[in-house]
């Protein structure tokens, strides 16, 4: 059986506030930030920091009502959820529906940097919210 | 300024069943796990799943008045820690403690498989338990 998982796309971290988290990762790190982008419909701005073939994604939230505000009151600054690299996210959602894991996604939808991304249940991978990435061949200078 | 951390040597999950959490990841990521070791101790046990240059650690607690037991208790099975790969993790500590930055273990400690570890406390890392760790080119087999 070939592993499903290509790498460990991100990790999602949710922070209070994204600017001091921003600070503690550069110098954690010691990079400056790859991508930040705000996603209105989610309610979330993130920034990514490339770590070898992986990233670490600060997450903070934009209004209220979104999920990672509910997400912060309840927890504070936490990990958040672990995506993977998948070759094919529907064929993989597919796979995994036929195994009775449960989706939050049934169909892909474009994440990040134009990416099809889709979130698996948290009860799906022992607790944890698990997202799946497939990397876009047809957005300009995105390899992942 | 180089890169501090070469890539996420693995992520943490704290999980109250580990062989039910193992059937779960096996499935996920469609490999048998790499590596399993109890660390009496902490009172834990350890499963790895290989993703890519990363690894999933798998954690369960061995008893009662471990540190995961009481993250269990308190969170149930979640993320519970971030680990990076570093040069050589003397020379990391001794830079983050330069930059102010908090860490539970002033010395490298052995980890899983020999290799060098030390723990950051999480106010370095927004909130992240951190742990950063060196490969050990004495132990054989062993290129993490």
């Amino acid at each position: 059986m070939a592993p499903t998982f290509s790498r460990i796309d991100h990790v999602g971290i949710a922070v209070r506030d994204l600017d001091a988290a921003v600070d503690v990762y550069r110098r954690l790190t010691g990079a400056e930030p790859a991508h930040r982008q705000r996603v209105d419909s989610d309610g979330i701005e993130a920034v990514m920091f490339e770590v070898g073939e992986s990233r670490i994604e600060l997450l903070g939230s934009t209004r209220d009502d979104s999920k990672i505000a509910g997400f912060l009151v309840k927890r504070g600054n936490a990990l958040h959820h672990v995506a993977y690299g998948v070759a094919d996210v529907q064929q993989t959602l597919d796979q995994f529906t036929a195994m009775g894991l449960q989706v939050l996604d049934s169909c892909p939808r474009r994440g990040a940097a134009g990416r099809l991304v889709a979130f698996m249940h948290p009860s799906a991978a022992a607790g944890v919210l698990t997202e799946l990435c497939q990397p876009d061949p047809e957005a300009a200078g995105e390899h992942r």
